[in-house]
């Protein structure tokens, strides 16, 4: 294995490897390259880096592959758990992802499959029904592919910092504890947040003792290993041995989830092969349970549901989806693409957003013919891709394969793992997503913004996609607010043009556009200051440098305030104005109504300051 | 009679004539004020001008009053039609206001009272049903005056120009073919648009020659009537006798909706009387017929309705009324502002926007104490109100009365007016209601402004409310095109500071703020330029002086940009920043990674460029 161990930093150190991969790619074009091949490869990005494909890649590839195929076993069979399904569900969504990218993406870093939050949306509108969950997959895959090829990805854009913030703290805390009950060992009926807490903490009598002790401890171990690589200082006085243990201590801190859930199903398994007649499992401790075996068919999603002797129409299912049909594909690009970015920016590489939006929709689409539910990329598993060196979007390809592997063979034992091993992988992920960083820094830097974090953070808990849609809905008012009531500064020049009559003028220097919700503001303003100086001043100046959107609504109420100057003997000048507006403005006003001047120089050039 | 009769100017002639009345008021303040009085006079607008009120004033505002009377009366009986309620609504709508807004309103002119839009509105809110209606005025009433007690007047500025004259021109058409049917005296089941276009057009086989007959005379006559005042030519020698017949004129057009109604009813009554066997009325002439006599009782309205033996709730009766307790309330408020806005400005006295808002909502809670449907101000009677040379709001009192007047003694009469004969006073009315004047200037000065203009004309069609939504979201997005794509410019510069190694600096200038929406679209823009001149630029220079907004997204978007300029070795520079831009930045920034100057000049000065 000739990785360099030195490239591989920690998760939390900062990732300053720079892959060049990509960057060779770039500067070296495809000897083998026609017209028709560069077009292929527009819509084919593998074709990118498949000719220059080597065994040095190779092994970087499949050594992180299975990295994160190590970590996404344990992940999918515990998101499976948020989204509401049979566990094995979570592992279906873990490899299909990773064949369809590997030959569309254009990221090396991003790995597709099951993430905590899309779970939690898959919750919301799958019912818990995993044919409908499917469908979803299949129909949100359309809707991203659909807007891939119309290239929205921009739609993106309207989602600011501090609402994707706010939504991922309240998705944190929700999916966290969600997963307290499974900790207890208790049972709940609700599937809302609020309730299911309440009825979680009036459980607490029925908490079951080794549930706790489970999951507690898996816990505890869980962050202990994430730590363990930050903190491990190596007494090793030979460098090679420092590098052997510092990859060791890297190797347990990234597998932490597969080595803690592994331990905790083999305890839970000898517990249960020894009679321990105190402690009979599965009766004492809650395990994951029989699941159905082997692989997913591959087969079309189902559009239909029978239930008892009635069959759910097509029409139905889609109706129950509902909302969901818009938030699950936009909040999988979100997720995706922020992650992309990410690692782009790391790896030095560029992202196409568009192709990007394909690559998901089209592996979401070949995802819902193996029962997966919706995927997208998961920054966790990124991460650890990242970190394990990988060149090319191949490694996908050997995550896949693992968990393919995984579902063929190991399946009956996923029977012993514990419930609660499984709540331990989640929440010990999810703390670590409720953003106070962003809030801390909101608070520092710009407080407004804390305004739409905090509604879509607490409109979240009632309802995911109210709380996306009130945070980009406050954030526009927000806008707005300068729209509304633009910067004004007035001050008063002596005018030049006549000294016996010591008349002034007044200058408006407006710091913004001026678009229609300001016309009324403006037109109170400046008729306000004219009123004031009244027989003091004789013309009012509009300084129109920093205006560059303008509107009829604002055009009108201009010819209107300079009919009203003219009655107050005063001649309405604009300076400054870009030709776009200046040509709005003298179709509109009357003429000779408002005078225009390149600048106040010009104004008093000729005689009219 | 001392009225100048040269103030007295037609509808259609600019309306230069300036009462000074309030001018007067204004600089005269009343002499018995103490502070109570000025106080209460903040709360009852009228205190202003009653303590001046003369035996002039009062001629004038009774003539005013009584020809504005003369108007109302057949303009309520063919409202009311429109608003699919008894005819006599349309007189218990036209009296109430008058009152109350002497009391409290600011305008001199503006006269409330039923308008078709409003008509159409309640027909649509009102379900044809007296009770729902009338308690849509007192709900909508206590909107109105909440909105003005707390300040809410700026919502108003959200609807512009375009939308409003979208809208105005898709109820003119809609109120026009209304009464279509009732020209041609057939009988239609729809309340739509669309269906009842086509069920007119399927109907006209049926139509009553004699309906026709009266309809369009009555048309032609009314549209004679207007045009008459604006094109009579006088031949008399006399100044006096020019005058005098300039005035009768200037009566019989502004009298003339008066004219034609008695006149048809007159011929219908004398036909009656005749009994002229091969027309017998009401057998082939569509008449009024019997209405309620009298004035409406003083009472309370009812909040439950007794359909059969059942009682519909208050409960039910508001959730009929919907939407419509906002669109009633801020279309009425939008109406009688804007009207009360356009004579302030003729007359040069300012109209109190919040104060304007009590005084209708008062006036319509009032109303609805007598049984009327939702009053706002009316334009053509304000405009006759106004060349009746009227000085005060206490015309509005005389108006009253020669409709309480009419309720009292004419009601029987009713009967005979034809129903065509108000279709006519209607279609000759909304036709000048169609705002070409406002498309065609559009379409020189700003097309764009077109879209929501067409968009809110469209869906009016369909759904009033959900027209002037779709206009009013419409705006708003068109107002987020250039937030979210602000204008740049970029240009070289060739440094001065290493004349051997001849590097040169980008400077990009943005024209407008840079709000969360923009950030990728520059981050992209900046980042493309920079890649471009790779080695050969060594800085990026950001003049901001045009940047008056700016939020956390942004400021993150420059951190990354900064670090991505690293990476290409430029430094990024910001000059002109407003403070507040730069505190931001400062905040966000990694030391050092942003360097800040006051100019390019200082940028130079320090060897940066």
């Amino acid at each position: 294995m000739s990785v360099d161990i030195n490239s591989i930093s920690s998760e939390s150190e900062p990732l300053t490897v720079k892959s060049n991969s990509n960057n060779e790619l770039k500067e070296d074009p495809i000897k083998c390259n026609g017209y028709w091949y560069t077009l292929l490869s527009k819509v084919l990005p593998c074709l990118h880096w498949m000719p220059k494909y080597n065994w040095k890649y190779l092994q970087c590839d499949v050594i992180a592959g299975i990295t994160v195929g190590l970590t996404v076993i344990p992940q999918g069979l515990a998101y499976a758990q948020i989204a509401g399904l049979p566990v094995q569900y979570g592992l279906y969504t873990a490899f299909m992802g990773g064949f369809v990218y590997c030959i569309l993406g254009t990221s090396k870093d991003v790995t597709l499959g099951p993430t905590a939050i899309m779970s939690l949306l898959v919750h919301e509108y799958g019912n818990k029904d995993p044919i409908q969950a499917v469908l979803l997959t299949l129909l949100g895959g359309c809707i991203q592919l659909a807007m891939g090829i119309f290239r929205l990805g921009f739609i993106m854009r309207y989602l600011s910092v501090p609402v994707v913030s706010g939504f991922t703290s309240a998705a944190a805390i929700t999916i966290g504890f969600g997963q307290v009950k499974h900790i207890l060992g208790v049972k709940t009926t609700s599937s809302e947040f609020i309730p299911e807490v309440i009825e979680t903490f009036r459980n607490i009598p029925q908490a079951n003792v080794w549930d706790i002790l489970v999951g507690l401890s898996c816990i505890a171990l869980l962050l202990l290993l994430k730590l363990a690589n930050r903190t491990t200082t190596v007494y090793a006085t030979d460098r090679k041995w420092q590098c052997i243990a510092k990859r060791f201590m890297w190797l347990v801190s990234t597998g932490r989830n597969a080595i803690i859930v592994i331990s905790a199903a083999a305890i839970a398994f000898a517990i249960h092969s020894q009679h321990i007649k105190s402690c009979r499992v599965p009766d004492c401790l809650t395990l994951t349970g029989n699941i159905t075996k082997g692989l997913p068919p591959f087969k079309p999603p189902e559009f239909t549901e029978k239930v008892g002797n009635t069959t759910v129409s097509t029409g139905t299912l889609v109706s129950r989806i509902g909302v969901g049909l818009a938030v699950v594909p936009l909040m999988g690009f979100l997720e995706s693409i922020a992650i992309g970015k990410a690692f782009a920016r790391k790896s030095d590489y560029n992202l196409d957003i568009n192709q990007e939006m394909i690559a998901i929709g089209v592996a979401n689409i070949f995802s819902s013919f193996v029962s997966s539910y919706t995927i997208t990329g998961s920054f966790s598993r990124t991460a650890i891709n990242y970190q394990s060196n990988v060149k090319t979007p191949a490694g996908g390809v050997f995550t896949g394969f693992l968990v393919i592997l995984g579902l063929a063979l190991l399946t009956q034992t996923f029977y012993f793992i514990p419930k609660a091993a499984l709540a331990a992988v989640i929440i010990s992920a999810v703390i670590f997503m409720i953003d106070f960083a962003t809030i801390r820094r909101l608070w520092q830097v710009n407080k407004i913004d804390l305004i739409p974090l905090a509604v879509t953070f607490l409109v979240c808990f009632w309802e995911i996609p109210y709380g996306i849609i009130a945070g980009v809905v406050l954030s526009l008012l927000l806008l707005l607010y300068p729209v509304s009531f633009p910067r004004i500064q007035v001050t008063t020049v002596s005018s030049i043009a006549d000294v016996h009559d010591n008349k002034q003028c007044l200058v408006v220097l407006v710091h913004s556009g001026l678009d229609y919700p300001s016309a009324e503001f403006v037109y109170n303003k400046v008729n306000k200051e004219a009123s004031a100086n009244h027989g003091v001043v004789s013309s009012v100046i509009l300084d129109f440098q920093h205006v560059s959107n303008f509107d009829y609504t604002v055009a009108q109420m201009m010819e209107e305030l300079s009919e009203d100057l003219k009655r107050m003997d005063m001649q309405l000048i604009v300076i400054s104005a870009y030709d776009y507006v200046r040509n709005i403005l003298v179709r509109v006003a009357e003429p000779g109504s408002i005078e225009f001047y390149k600048d106040l120089d010009e104004a008093r050039s000729v005689g009219r300051l």
